[in-house]
């Protein structure tokens, strides 16, 4: 596997791009369409919240026939909490890219994150898909990354290259974060794109495999969003032989695929909403695996955890404490934790002045990562996050108009 | 039941002083006595963080006793994440005291807040044990107070008095907040005593009910403390006939406790870390009262309804978002949502433009009232909490020293 040089990249078979249509009130790029010049097999992964976007609505529907051609996203509106004059206009969005497409509408999918409880300015959605279709290029990924960013700082991009069945595939996305979830302005959305040719369920699978270990072991503030989705479409422009479950083929594909969708989600927790580190947390040696994601997790999570980062404070105990709250078997006298290479707390008491000097010296770097050893089993797990900074509140305070 | 004057009110039979003794690197107090000059009943409840402090874990086993006769409380250091030695050293503060005060070691409790994973200073201590027991008062409760507080702005107090079994009884308590648990400070602590006469077993009891009504019932940031406890003391000083269970007295000393926990609870989210607002976050009509409180906790809990609140913006879409979220049975299109007086969602829309500007007035104030309906069955809770501030931001990313 390589990567691909990310200026002007393509993926054979597709075309993207992204214009400001007036939905926000800025002059920033709010619509974003990816196209496919054939049929693709669609996977995706939706938000758990029980309350959905309109759009995560269409999408889980018409996710089930495991194909589909188009994505429609816009950002500056969540066309959430909008019933059913919301999920009217998402259909409506559809239709109207399918006609100016020349595809079918069920083949296009929607995505819409922006200002809950408001309804999607229909016309002006209507005139940006008309123009934005007319525009679509092979190498407008870049374009298209920026008309779904709310409180992003930077577009987020991530290829990498393969051979597969005899033939060379690409596999790129684009993602919008900034928090696990934005605001009001609601949330994660990821697109990736491949020219391999790969079954529907295979797609699936791989898919939601991949999401486990990138966009689900991320935090930035543990809200979960009414919009959160990743689509992923597979267009077989690349001729290759479709991989076997199981085979040499099919691993490389779900190492692309684990690639990319990593590459996304750091690059989401580095933009995280007024974050001034990147921070790793891996949990070792916990009873079970799931029990080492709720550990890290758990500690990702905690507000003083995440305001002691902030002010690079090497405060243990909190770790600790969070540790204790997990509800993970967890046994304080057994406990080390490792602040980059220095190891702060053995067997549960701290190691002493010269491991702190050495922990305050990991923490004044802008990537930080903490190990935390249960000696309890041989579960694994790590998760990304940031720090709590005071810009975080203040994004967060800031009106919605 | 009657308020009580808080200026230098008495509790029968207790004695209560606080002092600096050189555990806080300032000059503020850090060690208190409460007293009773005879033998209690004595309740408890503890924080269900794994990790315990060296006090929670003494005092969970003496309170299996259901009697005892002294409290000694330090701040500025937890004795969390310390060990053998850590529980060494609360033994030895019990039994310094119980020297002190003439008592035996095992009616000593002992409580402590601050940074974990340091060790108690013994020799201070020890001194400032021996000083303070010189000085109780009947009336050193605000010392007392002020000796448990941390990153607290002020010190709580409550008390109310009540004719129970022919007699006046005096229910009274202190406690120490700032956050629900403050940062490496650890924590929420609340001794309540009372001259009342009643049985170890309805003292637990009635301890547990008006526990979680008040301390069980607010949030500032969602970590849970190794050091959290609330102990409760009744030494029958007021010479009433013991309630019988059931009973109208016994109600009555229901009513008096839950009022002292429930004035206690509300003080220390008002003076939560960084607090612009106190917020009353109410469900109505959850499928059970369980799941009333668990959608009001998550509500409480999120930090995007947090910031939004202290940027006074009557953003609902997140409340839905962490109703969404928060697993109990609700339905967005059933959902009604009142800022104050205003409703702000009808169904799950808004309401309008009316309705958004009398929820923006509400916002303004310092206490905000947040009325959820639910609509799907006849469970009720109500949970306080504050905003999220960049103040809080900043006392958490303190350095500990």
């Amino acid at each position: 596997m390589r990567n691909v040089d990310m200026r002007n990249f393509s993926v054979p078979g597709y075309k993207a791009w992204g214009i400001h249509c007036g939905i926000k009130k800025t002059d920033k790029k709010d619509l974003a369409i990816i196209y496919s010049d054939r049929e693709a097999s669609v996977a995706g992964v939706f938000t758990k919240n029980r309350v959905k976007a309109a759009s995560v609505l269409l999408d889980m529907a018409r996710v089930k026939s495991g194909k589909g051609q188009a994505i429609i996203a816009n950002s500056g509106c969540a066309n959430a909490c909008t019933g059913k004059r919301g999920y009217g206009d998402a259909r409506a969005t559809a239709e109207i890219a399918a006609r100016e497409l020349g595809i079918k509408p069920d083949a296009v999918y929607v995505a819409s994150t922006g200002v809950i409880g408001e309804f999607l300015p229909m016309p002006k959605i209507a005139t940006g898909i008309s123009t934005a279709a007319g525009l679509l290029s092979a190498t407008g990924w870049e374009q298209a990354a920026e008309a779904v960013m709310t409180t992003d700082i930077y577009p987020k991009l991530a290829a990498v290259q393969e051979e597969i069945g005899g033939k060379t595939v690409t596999v790129a996305g684009i993602a919008k974060g900034s928090g696990m979830i934005h605001p009001k302005l609601a949330t994660m959305l990821c697109f990736i794109v491949t020219d391999a040719s790969i079954s529907p369920p295979m797609l699936k699978k791989a898919l939601l495999a991949a999401t486990e270990k990138s966009f689900n072991s991320i935090t930035v503030d543990g809200d979960t969003s009414t919009n959160d989705l990743v689509l992923c479409m597979a267009n077989g422009a690349a001729g290759n032989k479709r991989p076997a479950a199981g085979g040499k083929d099919s691993k490389k594909f779900q190492a692309c695929l684990d690639a990319v969708a990593r590459l996304l989600a750091k690059q989401i927790v580095r933009d995280g909403e007024g974050a001034t580190k990147f921070v790793e947390i891996e949990v070792r040696n916990a009873r079970t695996p799931v029990e080492a994601k709720r550990a890290a997790v758990t500690v990702a999570g905690s507000n003083l955890v995440k305001t002691a980062l902030f002010g690079e404070d090497a405060n243990w105990g909190r770790i600790m404490a969070a540790l204790g709250y997990s509800g993970v078997e967890m046994d304080e006298a057994k406990t080390d934790i490792y602040f980059g290479k220095a190891k702060l707390v053995e067997k549960g008491l701290a190691a002493g002045k010269h491991a702190e000097r050495d922990a305050m010296l990991a923490l004044k770097q802008r990537e930080v990562q903490i190990i935390i050893d249960l000696h309890k089993g041989k579960g694994n797990a790590a998760v990304w996050t940031c720090d709590l900074s005071c810009e975080y509140v203040k994004i967060n305070a800031a009106y919605r108009s």
